[in-house]
């Protein structure tokens, strides 16, 4: 293939909304993961690594008859003219594999899968166009002990990468308690699914405003509608003020309750989380019926939250780490059982500078009709999605990792024609199972070798010249301590605390693992 | 968005070439990366990731006049109308990074990146379009001291994951001897070293094909040329004998070393390492500029060899684990310097039965232009790549990782009125780090659990039905001795050795605990 003879070089550049990630930015990830890997396995889950590109049509994000994929994935057309995308989630895969394995595959189906996922949207600040989900997914089994152990393993996901008790709450809420409160408003006819549908989507958008307008901004779009501060209108659902109270009641019922409790004067006996519900969960249940009221499928929803409590309870899952919830809107639109969401409650500052908290890390539900894309039959499931980039930043927030990893020990080269020896001395450390690297750099410069160390994050360097070699000993400099040193000692200090010792060469191993050891 | 209402179902299956990776196959293959990584990391390399998608100009596999891009990259066009391409191995992306980050980068550079690349070939028997590479690199110097140190790595790497020392050998050697060769056999000049490119193309295609053809093939390649069977003729580099001798010399110096060495008397003195090179790597190198005779570049070869094998002695890798081999082919017209493989040497059965060794599982050498593309600097860099799935294929072979994992210890449903207690008994297992689950599907025929059971393959089978709950107990079945006993036990032995016990609820944990242990 001849080239012609002035090719203009390229752009070394990632492709927009793409990045590269380096040291700890990939290990502290991979450790995370593996952790929760960890806690999903305990729970039985299997792991399930598909492929990266599927057909257009397995995702099913788009209509048959359009020739060209719309936008939000990346595609292409193969060689048979079929086309292929890069996955957008993990979950479209799943429903997948479920329909093309399912033979072969246990029911009901635990797995859960980590890796990343492909979106061909605009990208923003922090808002990449490849980034990491952690999912993991029950197929084949309607019991709400699949929800319930979902929930719990996301609590000990959290507590395992470092999220303490306390820290964080899973909160649970139920799309068919939502349901039954339309039901008994009369914007929901099981006989005609179809009928209201406008106005519920009115309802479920409007509750999703809940934080950003409060009460009053919902309550108008429940109602007749709502004027921003635009002057824009937005049409609202046309509610009665009864049915507007019902559907605020439901969103609410939390605080509704936590008012009552602390307005009651014997709630401060602490339950026994082994007997069928009791305290504020049963309270909230309880409530939760009055407000669905005759609507059966609304009852159901109730029966739900009520079954995946006592379960939770009975392992020993109480409040203090996941809780009825039902201000819990994300997701409601999507799934069709119960929704979970587990939220960080310590704060942290935001880019002005005010406290917040943290919020969502992780949510997830049960949904019934993705297998039946592909089979016809409705497979219940329910699953949950860890967001990976969410999360590491909480644990940056909360310290529990760094950014900077500990370089390695490097050993600088004083003569060129000592490399044999260097490289012992390096293969001496690695056996030790310390991280060392001999300069590989032009030696020329001594203080290039020393700048190398400090940008490597170098602990220790260890120098060896030809007084050395002939003494037999070498030179090891504590890095650490020698900046504490720069920065803030007296000279005195500087005399009686050396960060740097010349010990025998055959010590090199002992000394520089003992001044690891200090430094940690 | 209305769909048609007569949608035809989408069909559940992986695009061509492309396949999904279940369970033990995913967790072995992140362990044994995982623990190739902690290797890298002790030798100071730092993890790089970089995006899947690259620009087709940065990945530098097309012509710029070139509308579409060619087979071999699954490419399309995004909204600017520039070629984006998943990345097909991980050197390119590593070159873009280097030549984009350099700036930030320590000086020289020591990577690991580790994950799938994409190939838009066509798929075959065990040819997959997407796959794991696993490489380590060294970008920005030109000291064998790097090269060396890969070597090391790589040996170390493949002991760390289960390889032992005597069962694999890394073979090295180097592009520049050949040229030697080349050069005194009058086929490259270094005043016109264009001149004679297609003659020294046939002789680097006749000597990849020493194995297949033995060496009257390639001498007839290296001359006037050869037949094959079907009488097809292959023009050949039209050599001179003398010419033809010295390249096979150059190909076959392991060989003739090795009948020397076993011709002479006393070599069975065991060198030191620590010392200048001795020994069959001395005796090598030696022969080797005979070889190369009055060549500069020829002899710059075997300095680089020498200094290689001398640095790697003085870590006290010999050559039980490092030769120089002048027959490593695989590479040489590709890197420009010291190239190596690292070889299995145990025998596995082929798949006619016969017994073969295993052969290649990484290979690597010293590359110089691939940051050059961009920038228009050379920047030296020498690199490894290991096949993963030839190595866990390896490791499969040698019984050290096995494709079943264990599964979960599985609680029974007796009665589904019970599931918070059934929940409770896994939740305790769990807390004792057992993994452990609780059967989710239709409780009503135990038969089935015991079947999901034996297909999740699982150690143990926990049984608590009304009697059991009366009695305060639990029955805990050993289905591993279950099988055996099934299997091949007389009727006395199955009376004397139970594989289902009655323990106290209490004893639970415990008593699983210990079977698993017996079991292990």
């Amino acid at each position: 293939m001849a080239k012609p003879k002035k090719e203009p070089r390229p752009k070394a550049e990632t492709p927009k909304g793409f990045r590269d990630y380096f040291g700890a930015e990939v290990t502290t990830r991979a450790a995370m993961l593996n952790a929760i890997a960890g806690v999903y396995h305990r729970y039985g889950f299997d792991a399930l690594e598909s492929s990266a590109v599927e057909t257009v049509e397995a995702l099913g994000k788009f209509l048959p008859d359009v020739d060209r994929p719309n936008e939000g994935v990346f595609a292409w057309q193969d060689e048979d003219e079929k086309w292929l995308a890069l996955r957008y989630d993990l979950t479209a895969p799943l429903a997948r594999v479920y329909a093309q394995h399912r033979n072969d595959l246990p029911t009901p189906y635990r797995r859960y899968a980590m890796g990343p996922v492909w979106r061909n949207e605009k990208p923003g600040p922090g808002r990449f166009r490849q980034f990491y989900q952690c999912d993991a997914d029950t197929v084949g089994t309607a019991s709400m002990a699949a929800d319930a152990e979902i929930c719990a393993m996301l609590a000990d996901a959290l507590e395992e990468v470092g999220i303490p008790r306390g820290d964080y709450v899973v909160r649970v809420n139920n799309r068919k308690v939502l349901n039954g409160v339309l039901e008994v408003a009369g914007l929901l006819d099981p006989a005609e699914p179809d009928r209201f549908a406008e106005e519920r989507g009115i309802v479920l958008r409007a509750i999703d405003k809940l934080d950003r307008l409060g009460p009053e901004g919902v309550r108008a779009l429940l109602g007749e509608g709502r004027k921003d501060e635009s002057g824009d209108f937005t049409k609202g659902a046309g509610l009665t003020n009864l049915q507007i109270e019902k559907v605020l009641a439901f969103v609410k019922a939390n605080e509704l309750v936590d008012n009552a409790i602390l307005n009651a004067t014997n709630t401060n006996s602490e339950p026994d989380q082994r007997k069928p519900l009791e305290g504020r969960n049963a309270i909230l249940c309880h409530f939760l019926s009055e407000i669905v009221d005759w609507s059966k499928i609304g009852r159901e929803g109730v029966d739900e939250l009520e079954e995946i409590a006592t379960l939770l309870a009975a392992q020993g899952y109480g409040p203090d780490r996941i809780v009825i919830d039902p201000s819990v809107v994300r997701g409601l639109g999507y799934y069709t059982g119960p929704v979970f969401e587990a939220e960080l409650t310590f704060e942290i500052l935001d880019e002005k500078g005010r406290p917040r908290q943290f919020g969502s890390v992780a949510g997830g539900g049960r949904y019934d009709d993705l297998v039946a894309r592909f089979t016809g039959q409705q497979v219940p499931a329910v699953g949950v999605s860890i967001g990976v980039d969410r999360l590491l930043a909480a644990l940056h927030a909360k310290g529990k990792i760094s950014s900077a990893e500990r370089g390695p020990v490097v050993v600088t080269v004083m003569d060129r024609d000592r490399m044999a020896d260097y490289q012992a001395m390096v293969g001496e450390l690695r056996q030790a199972g310390i991280r060392a690297e001999v300069y590989l750099g032009n030696p020329k410069n001594f203080g290039n070798q020393m700048k190398y160390a400090d940008r490597r994050g170098s602990p220790i360097a260890v120098i060896c010249g030809g007084d050395e070699f002939a003494k037999g000993v070498v030179q090891i400099k504590d890095l650490i301590l020698g900046a504490q040193i720069a920065e803030n000692a007296t000279v005195e200090e500087w005399k009686e605390r050396p960060s740097q010792y010349e010990v025998p060469r055959a010590a090199l191993v002992d000394k520089v693992r003992d001044i690891l050891a200090e430094q940690s």
